[in-house]
């Protein structure tokens, strides 16, 4: 299962015409922010389930499956619409009728039901086995990860490279993938070749997490991925009980830290997001700004910094709320 | 009073480390937004303020004085802020209490009275003429139109060249710089100098404006600028009762269009934006994407067109509702 620069590559170049090449801003000198928010169907999710449908070749007549009641559930549906395909979402029963809602304005077939997302996920995977459709993780999968991968790659062709990368994790897809994708800077193809050992160097990511669910930080301690409890400002999107093999051995190897977030640094950084910068975020999507705005990661001199806002699929009427 | 590209090239010189370089993203093949939303004070007027201050040198003790209850006053308070200067805005009775503590929490000094924009704009200028502080027109100075003109030099090296801006229009100052900005393209800083009469060529204007504010659109029918009726959604932020002089001079000679927007398809492009492609914007600040998509503009076959979305000063609760 390992995943490379190369997939990274391979699924940029699959998911191209799919997937918006979402824009960085520069906020201030030596920070930077990849506006994923901006992607289609309102979070990165979309670029790993195009990636995972489009590399197995000819889709199923069943389509494809997911377990999510939220931003992966929306990027499958999303994707499958626009491939042509079927789409089957499994969600708990505590998915907001919302939310529901939204999944089935993209043509998905939806299955509520389970008290919590993992009898979701298992009922997706019984259905999976009886319909021969394609089941698309929403983190540990090569072609999902490789995916997620390429907005990293895309942050280093648009910016140039940066020291940092500021990144959420939850199951860990986006980080493993960004790191991954941020490894190589493929030579500007109208320009002469860059002399070897020449290009930016690799940054360093910093998996930011909310302190409630802790996934990468808990496995760091033990040496493996180890399930937390889940709860918080962010669970609806961040909120997977643990992180993925794939995603693990990827930012265990590549010596990525874990900082932790608390609740209202999390919620300041969103309120921060849409009062400074008029950008629409969840809160899982201002997680990884909170690590910066609270201090709780703090750049040397001269650092820069990229933070990655990775989904808007939020009410806005809950951006100015106390 | 005449205005150029090159007071548009200093401009941008004057104001780079004050403003952001707002991104432009690729929506689809050939359509590209302009998210001048995302800047600082939530408009584009911030570019024409900081010019218009940074362009006079020593700023008088009584610092600077405006009339607008809405994106300029913001946006002048913002600069003022920026450069330690003070600000006075005159602001009409019925501004919102929300927009007034807005100015004030950029440190304003706020004077409210009159009961239209015009009456403040007098009591703004009578108060000038007694402290000696520097008026800041919302648009018709020659500064704050090459400031805002940096809109669209950016643009053009953002994009390399499009066919066509659609942008909004009150009192027409974004779309005059506009105009102007994207008239020439630098070289290159590191490559070899162009042969000659190599570049994009000069992008087609399309002035969006509300039907309910026609004032490029009554200018083009009289001959002259021409105060009409301001009503409707967006006249909060393009509300302006005539063009100015300045930009009817220049986008008069430079023969562009006028296309008029129902209110329905600006309340129908503002909700598009935010479902769509999660961009908040107020009415104003969808304006120009209404004409697009309400297919009041319709571009040729293989047209590259940008649309500007210039403002977000709204409040999100708003982006949802019916």
């Amino acid at each position: 299962m390992t995943v490379t620069y190369d997939d990274v590559a391979a699924a940029a170049g699959r998911i191209g015409g799919h997937v918006l090449r979402t824009p960085v801003l520069e906020v201030a000198p030596g920070l930077v922010f990849k506006l994923e928010l901006l992607q289609h169907s309102g979070s990165f999710k979309v670029r790993g389930a195009f990636n995972r449908m489009l590399a197995a070749g000819q889709l199923p007549a069943s389509g494809v499956i997911a377990a999510s009641g939220g931003n992966h559930g929306l990027a499958v549906a999303y994707a499958a619409r626009a491939l042509g395909v079927r789409a089957e979402i499994f969600v708990p029963e505590v998915t907001s009728p919302v939310k529901v809602a939204g999944l089935r304005a993209l043509g998905a077939r939806i299955n509520q039901g389970g008290a919590i997302y993992s009898e979701a996920a298992e009922a997706a995977a019984k259905r999976a086995a009886e319909t021969g459709a394609l089941v698309v993780h929403a983190y540990d999968q090569p072609e999902v990860v490789a995916g997620q991968g390429t907005t990293g790659l895309e942050l280093m062709e648009q910016t140039g490279g940066v020291d940092t990368i500021l990144v959420a994790v939850g199951g860990g897809g986006l980080a493993a993938g960004i790191y991954l994708g941020s490894g190589a800077t493929p030579p500007d193809p109208v320009g002469p070749p860059p002399p070897p050992g020449f290009g930016p160097a690799r940054p360093k990511i910093v998996c930011v997490e909310p302190e409630r669910i802790p996934t990468f930080h808990e496995a760091l301690k033990a040496g493996r991925p180890v399930p937390v409890e889940v709860s918080g400002v962010a669970a609806d999107s961040l909120g997977a009980t643990v992180i993925g093999e794939i995603a693990y051995g990827i930012l265990g190897a590549a010596g990525a830290r874990s900082v932790l977030v608390a609740e209202d640094a999390i919620v300041a950084a969103r309120r921060t997001l849409w009062e400074k910068h008029r950008l629409a975020t969840e809160p899982g999507g201002a997680t990884a700004y909170a690590a910066l705005l609270s201090g709780a990661y703090i750049p040397g001199p001269g650092e820069r910094v990229a933070v990655v806002l990775c989904g808007s699929n939020t009410d806005p009427a809950t951006l100015t709320a106390e």
